[in-house]
């Protein structure tokens, strides 16, 4: 009996989806212990955009470690930390005319989502906070309870309260057709928060992930969001952003929601922020709320992670010019094209952006099935959605493209033969 | 005007007790960037056991780095992964009889806690938690309404429900004097359980640490927190102990509770973990409760973290045989004597396990000017406690004689000094 | 000063619209100390259906106070007791073949939802209950969570969880227009309900009132009432019909959703139960519901108020012919006959049943203006909905022609006016 | 089957410990259909302080009936609520120079309670509130928050919060030993407050019984609820004294805390309030805190009783002499005197004060035979405290010096038999 039999909890999940012990990595291929190689359509869940050991980052981590570098600080000030602050000023923030602060917190998503909720209560002086049916936001009990997902929320084993679950306005048709028209359901919202005797207040916040990752894929619809911009702007509330796994260049531009006109009050950011797959986390925070925050009130002890400051640096440098991002538009336009031999298919509808495309079968049981012989045939991904149901497409950015073409071949062959035998 | 300045949140904390910028780091000591040096007495707040930069560590993360090492894995298996689960549970399960399995969780002590209060009321059904006074446990909800400050509480925004608070059973006569004594309270506790009209239900768990760290170096009494234990066993409660910051040897012995004849539930670990100041969290849970998750219920990205693996075996082979643990004892009692200086002093109490030693200053602005003066001087340490008017000493174990005694100087000077001119 | 101002508390509201003192009472007359009369179209809030000192009651209360009947008696069984159930059954729940057990509450229509709410939560299990925008259910804590006035719940000083607020579908076109569709937004709420990833549980219950009195006489869609309660069903919700106030013959009909063609689970009923002005307050319950109380578990002292039941007793007799009902139905023609002066009017909107009409004029300050100018030439009303902008018409049912004809012209005339100045 | 069997709610309980089905009353007698006469030592739960079917209350009643008074009026301004506030002032407020205004609220215990709470959290701006073990405040969810008891608790089926709940302050040694030192725990909660990092928050509120009445008896230690008062006031929290069973005139004196030299900041009235067991509740209320209250934010239809103010005042005129209270005070010790004879028994103990008594006899299933045997031999009495172990003595204050002398023979019995068999 392997130590994981024998001493890892129940709890375990990604080791039975893909059962090997993996040893090594590169780029867009994992390695197991056997030497068998797996191209990566999981990337880590949306961490490794920039592929596992980034030569980049590999150099500079063990150059910075060699050098005695400080490698952890909490909120220290540290050179490293200065370093990665001004890069991302000056290649993300500055660009965007955006003014917003960064506020790094405990290096993982759900700390970040924790951190911006309690800054828009926070700011407003109010409690409830609007989330969207399928979001996912994290686990820890603030962040869980805007996360949809009953599964999750099944586990929380007290109420959770204070969030209002509305439907997401999802550009997708299926979505709209089968939850509700997000459009319709934001100007009941509207019409409820205008209505003294609705029994809905005001909320501190409202929200959102312009891609819902875990939720099934489902990009918002232009006008939807910037609507849900004007109606936070026109409530006093918080328009929150959760870009944790849709940002870092992952939908084809730094932000997911670069082309949609609006300027969030929040963004959540982690995930690919560390490049390397070591954590971090930041929030970007308008001036004028984050000077609601007294020092200290919000802590974490793994707040200054300098080896993802020092491969979070090279990842940035990657959005000095337009190679990078240039590429994700070819790469998502070839996996679109490969995915037109599924698009006939009435049971089957592709949806996403940039390089996250979700392949919705329709049947969670379907999709196991796929990621399962993806496996077999040496490709890694996983399902998400409503009851598991959509095949999530999520390559690092930098894939080389015969693996992604091997890759689409294999997910696409699998649907196939999923649909044929189901 | 510094990045600092200009883009970092306000929330910023540390940087404002330490007004420099820090740019490497060895063992006991940082350097900052005009090469002035620091002995640590701060330590990574807990997390830095084995001091900054651990040549074994250094040595090692290195070699990972360049062998292609899967350096993020979520809960994949990994070959370094089992490599630390199996040293784990020699050195430290084993020779225990623990049961226990591993649970990694996302690499935040505050993650830890939060899957430790969901397990427990899973397993129970029930819905309420004691903690006690003075605790420490996190920042997001779930494990913020355990912890005890309100300054932390007041950032919530959000009522903080399902914890019921009790005075802690110090083995220390001011905190109890002051608050309460634990044991008479356990007794009241005890029989308003028992009592069916009391408003009490019996809670899901009792969470606690053994030594409270932020809540000011206080050490449990050891009838009490045995009365604790036989208290919840009778209620059907888990005990959790948060060992988050007390453990991996800071006490001198590997868990804080050793030498206390318990046994908990589940056993919450983070900061040290990781070895080398690299983010880790796991809990150890007794395998009768673990089997009440279900797979992938708490998930989280960064709970595969390599690099903290690869560290961390090196500081579990620490534990391999008893040298550093007498080192701990020798180094504790170096400190004791020369704290004893100070002992006499009316207004003083110096508290505390192993090589976690707290100076009570009885008031926080004391503290605060010790802090600072310390600084000055070339020392590194934090205040803790109600109003943070203890000063806690928080070396590496690993730390120098040399360091070890100039510290303690500095900040014995530091202490005689804010006495006299307040 | 009087002792009104000297002492009664600033929490006093009626007696500033109506600013004189009531000494005497008939059918639909007061009468104040001056001697002044006044056409009663508020009728204690809906609870003087069967007018003041209804003559049959007067004469019952005497004999049976004078026979030393038990006048408190909390759920202990008595003789009048036994005959107001043998009544309620004989008249109301058999002609129905409703299966409904009785459940003598507190004294209050707030107690009566308090109960009904928690045996939904018993029942199924489940937490959330869904009530809908402009609802009144009561005052305390449970039933305050249910009702929707923004001015009602801002007293609570606690959050109010536990309940989903969601637009009412009512058969008027001016308030969809401005809260949401209800059918659509049914739809909705459905599809979110059969979705395990939006973050809405399945409730425990709905509640709704057939006709929103304190909303702004309000009356559900029967389409809409259908599909809420055929939603209900498919859930394992209960559906709660709250009538306190729109039931016992108010809208033409015993129950206010005898033409609805539902069978609610849980019917609750207080105001007018009474018959003479006392309290009593009563849940209709099936049986297989209320099943799941033990004895005991919701308690109150004024449960058995015998006064009310004598009193009780001859309101239900009522209901032995269609001699009142098809008044009702004569008087509410008459009261839509003379409001059709004003239907033409733009701002205006008449709604309602029986003989619970509302005009919607569109602005609270207009329809306070009119409740001013009506009390000035002797008429009592109210306002109600949103911001107070529609006057409410709830004479007695016993109201001589001669009374009604008088109390229109009087509020037509004050609508006029109000309509002209504002 | 009689209709009880068949249509009356499976909560009824009291028909359950009195199996017959009462007809009549008058003063300390109820007669069943049977003719069958039983002493009253239960007075409707503490309703019927002045007897049933009291002479001058009928008296009153009928003449007001008679002459067309109006029954039912809300809020708005009567003549008869004028004259019983006027009463009310003269007899009870003045004489003690309480300045408190009259909050008239829903006719029930439970509805003062929760407006009580309401305005206490409004005036402080803080949500969590101090309540005692044993505590009964009522059923709606804000007072069954404050209610101790777990069976009452279980019914509400969501999470009852921002109550915290503390061992109760009594004279007597018995419950001291079992569930804690009250005083003690007061100091604990004092130590608590005034420590920033104990978890809990200053309240909004302390709500106290000075004599538990459901809660099995209980009488305040006098330097106790001192104390609690004390510490109210320099937490700027409210005393709320919940005077629902213990007041009028029930411990000897009009209020129960009149001999213990406090002002609480809000008294509760209900039950015997309105004389005669119509209902009728009205909080107290300082000034200063009563101008917090906007008009019409806690509403209620039935607080305008005004049979239950013209009983009411036949009920204050008792108070116009000491007649009544010095009589209290003589068959309380005549009730004092029988029950030494128990009190050499070392189960039992003997607790109370004016004429509210309790035999605690240690044992739930004692107390009920003791009660099913006062039944049979003719003495309606009930059980109260934890697991019901205590048989409470609640005569009406106007008994018959002969009843009185008959029902404690009766009891005396009943406990000695059930002693012996038990």
């Amino acid at each position: 009996m392997s130590i994981f039999d024998e001493r890892e909890s129940n709890l375990r999940a990604y080791c039975r989806v893909y059962p090997t012990v993996f040893d090594k990595a590169f780029n867009a291929r994992q390695i197991d212990e056997n030497g068998k190689q797996y191209i990566d359509f999981f990337a880590g869940a949306g961490v490794l955009n920039f592929g596992h050991n980034n030569p980049k980052m590999t150099t500079a981590i063990i150059d910075y470690i060699q050098n005695q570098g400080v490698a952890h600080s909490l909120d220290m000030s540290t050179t490293i930390k200065r370093r990665f602050m001004e890069v991302f000023s000056e290649l993300i923030l500055q660009p965007r005319k955006l003014p917003h602060r960064m506020q790094f917190v405990g290096p993982t998503g759900t700390n970040a989502v924790e951190a911006a909720l309690k800054l828009a209560r926070r700011v407003t002086g109010r409690q409830s906070v609007v989330a969207f049916n399928h979001a996912f936001h994290g686990m820890t009990l603030g962040s869980l309870a805007a996360t949809a997902n009953s599964y999750f929320r099944g586990a929380a084993g007290v109420p959770l309260n204070h969030v209002i679950h509305y439907p997401f306005g999802a550009e997708d048709s299926r979505l709209s057709a089968e939850t509700g028209n997000g459009a319709e359901q934001l100007d009941a919202l509207r019409a409820q928060f205008s209505d003294s005797s609705s029994g809905l207040e005001a909320p501190a916040a409202f929200i959102v992930e312009v891609v819902q990752a875990e939720g099934g894929v489902n990009v918002a619809d232009k006008a939807w969001l910037q609507a849900l911009a004007q109606l936070a702007k026109d409530l006093g509330a918080l328009l929150i952003v959760d870009d944790i796994q849709a940002g870092m260049g992952r939908t084809g531009s730094f932000f997911s929601f670069d082309d949609y006109d609006i300027e969030p009050d929040i963004v959540c950011l982690a995930k690919g922020l560390g490049g390397f797959g070591t954590p971090l986390a930041m929030n970007l925070v308008k001036p004028e709320h984050d000077d609601h925050w007294s020092p200290g009130e919000h802590t974490g002890t793994f707040r200054g992670q300098s080896l993802s400051f020092v491969a979070g640096i090279e990842a940035l440098n990657y959005f000095r010019d337009e190679q990078l991002m240039n590429q994700v538009a070819e790469k998502s336009a070839q996996m679109r094209e490969a995915l037109s031999a599924l698009a006939q298919h009435p049971a089957i509808q592709v949806r996403g952006k940039g390089m996250m495309l979700g392949i919705d079968v329709g049947d969670g049981a379907v999709a196991k099935s796929v990621v399962a012989n993806c496996f077999e045939n040496g490709l890694l991904l996983g399902a998400c959605g409503t009851g598991g149901r959509v095949v999530k497409l999520l390559p690092p950015l930098t894939i080389e493209q015969d693996d992604l073409a091997q890759g689409m071949s294999i997910v696409i062959d699998a649907v196939k033969h999923a649909l044929e035998t189901s």
